[in-house]
């Protein structure tokens, strides 16, 4: 596909940035693939019914539809059955955390939420909708989202911005009664338990033995942190900016002090260099850097899942000096950490079963049966499938639509 | 296709009615083909670039996509260029008035917006979305959709009942720099026009030699007395449940004051009846009836579109005996006055010039397409082109492009 040259200058609005410099990264980008790609879009709805005909429309449409339309009035459950509600998730942000990039507003994400969607359809078989909301503020997020809910079986929130993104979920979780799951939190922390336990494997520990440190307390740093202590890790500690998050620290939101309350049972102090001397397990998820030194003091056989994109927080390579397996975010190396290992299948595999919600038992599922697609291949440079293994997904929708039945969260 | 039968009991929320006659309607519906075609619903979303490697991943995903993200936040009309934004109307509802079935609630709406999705997408190529609310709040709606904005480059409001779909659509239109349309007012109103247009050059008279009656005041009535008005119709007087809308009344609502401020200029008080004694056009949007005698006292060579569905106002048959032209909104009779002969021109047109609104003039133009595309072929029986003409949604598209850019409102 050739590049393509874009020229903001020939929009009528008359943006006054172009190729002066002031806009030096974008001039840049405008010479780049990825925009011919996304030229319109990558996205677009398809009838799958015929509507060729007067006699196709009458069926499809009026009269025919009112028929529907009763039926589901009289037996509202059926909404599952006769419309595309039970397939189709809103992938909803508020552009506030879009990869990166930070808080880029609501039309910058939407390429994002596109490709989200489209990954949505292509590795689990899911419909999906960009929603990017005008909105920044938690009651709006929390009532809009409500309000949208009837035509859709499940809500995938992405790229909202800490903390605000642990209670939109909360409180979305309690208001409706269809799947509700911030991938930025629950998706990596399943992708990274997946690869956690068949490192644990490879070395011939259990989880119990480990004890892991997390570099990040955003939203991946946290729901990681609650994962690892559900899967029975042996102690997590978790680092901001400031050092290792404990209890007798003054600074602490309320996320922060509730996660002091659960992690850190070594009651560890001090900064994420003191947290690593020792440790077994390193979890970046901070977009900062850890140094060299500071790796080589882990315990042996240590496992460093360095996740900050597109610039680990160690090189790989310098990783592998000290540790036994080495992950990261990034495609070019082995051990992808990558969330499209998950939410296609953990959505396809809760609204299969028309799950009321995602539930922790539904996600402990599908880090083990993700987990388990490695079987015997399992390696030191393959802890974790490839996101074009095409048993992923099958594995994951199966193992989650069963613990959605054995939770009592299936309506079917 | 073959019948399907549903069971409710099948479900495992344990709903109470079922084959015990309770909901009889619907369990004869259930034998009906409508809901073999409807099983799984109507529609999906494809991607329209590949994703089948690692490549193509690092395009249209992370890294690929941050360069165009960041370009859009730098300049934001970018989001026209790169994303599905401006080919993707949302088709909001709170089905409070779905079709001739009243306030059924959002989900039992779903399956006409879906309908009217798949529609958007065979007449004119537009992608749309359901979205319908669990509100019926004027306010909470009008927020919720200035927060959806974003995502959509244009809203189509459908089936909301009146009054307050006049309000909503009107504060909405006045927030958003999209197209808002109210396609129950506006596209029947502009295929009435058309075929009025028609049926006038038919008998060899101008709009302004003509008197038309509406029987309905709702969201079409309303429409249709405007849209005719500023078409230059000779006068046009509309009837509600309590007769002619005169300035007389006491028992007005402020949209129907409104409206007897700029219709009825012969002052004329009484019945439907009464108003259509000498009248030339009877339009029907009303679902009530009307009888023999009153179209009988009509004046010579008079319309009579009859277009409650699926009942006319007065059997086409009958009003056969003494209008010159007969329209219906059914299929299975000439001149069917169907809302898919507008929406989706209108809607393609006003968003291929990225139009911040569509105009009375845009309208306008749509009918006046839509009634030239008859043509030579005008008769009696076609006044306007069938739902199926290929012809119809290219002639609506460039008219209202053309007249988009003519009145000011395109922006490319």
């Amino acid at each position: 596909m050739a590049a393509e040259i874009v020229n903001p200058r020939s929009d009528s609005t008359g943006a006054d940035a172009g190729s002066d410099g002031v806009s030096g990264s974008t001039d840049e980008g405008f010479f780049d693939p990825a925009f011919a790609l996304h030229r319109g879009g990558k996205m677009a709805v398809q009838a799958t019914v015929p509507v060729r005909d007067k006699d196709d429309l009458s069926l499809a449409y009026t009269p025919g539809v009112a028929k529907v339309c009763s039926a589901i009035a009289e037996h509202p459950e059926l909404v599952h059955d006769y419309t595309w509600k039970s397939q189709v998730v809103a992938v909803v942000t508020d552009g506030t955390a879009v990869l990166g990039l930070g808080d880029i507003g609501p039309e910058a994400s939407l390429p994002v939420m596109e490709g989200k969607a489209i990954l949505f359809k292509q590795f689990g078989g899911v419909d999906a909708v960009p929603i990017a909301l005008a909105t920044t503020d938690t009651d709006e997020i929390v009532d809009t989202v409500v309000r949208l809910a009837p035509s859709f079986g499940g809500v995938n929130l992405e790229d909202i911005s800490a903390p605000r993104c642990f209670e939109i979920e909360a409180r979305l979780k309690e208001r409706l009664d269809i799947p509700v799951f911030h991938d930025d939190q629950h998706g990596t922390a399943v992708v990274t338990l997946a690869a956690l336990r068949n490192a644990a494997k490879l070395t011939d520990r259990a989880l119990g033995q480990l004890r892991a440190v997390i570099s990040g307390a955003g939203a991946a740093g946290v729901a990681i942190a609650k994962i690892l202590i559900e899967a029975g890790i042996g102690d997590v500690a978790v680092c901001d900016r400031k050092g290792i998050v404990s209890a007798d620290r003054g600074d602490l939101t309320d996320v922060k002090r509730e996660l002091a309350g659960f992690t850190n049972k070594a009651k560890l102090t001090g900064s994420l260099e003191d947290a690593l001397d020792g440790a077994d397990v390193f979890i970046g998820v901070s977009g900062g850097t850890v140094p060299e030194a500071a790796v080589a003091k882990m315990a042996k056989n240590s496992f460093v899942f360095a996740m900050a994109n597109p610039t680990p927080e160690i090189h790989p390579d310098v990783a592998h000096k000290y540790a036994a397996v080495v992950a990261t975010g990034r495609s070019d190396y082995p051990n992808q950490i990558n969330n499209v290992l998950a939410f296609p299948g953990i959505f396809a595999g809760a609204m299969q079963v028309r799950a009321s919600q995602i539930t922790e038992g539904m996600k402990l599922a599908a880090a083990e049966a993700l987990a388990a697609v490695v079987a015997d291949e399992l390696s030191a440079d393959k802890v974790i499938p490839s996101p074009f293994d095409e048993r992923v997904a099958p594995a994951v929708t199966a193992a989650v639509a069963a613990a959605a039945r054995a939770e009592g969260v299936a309506r079917r």
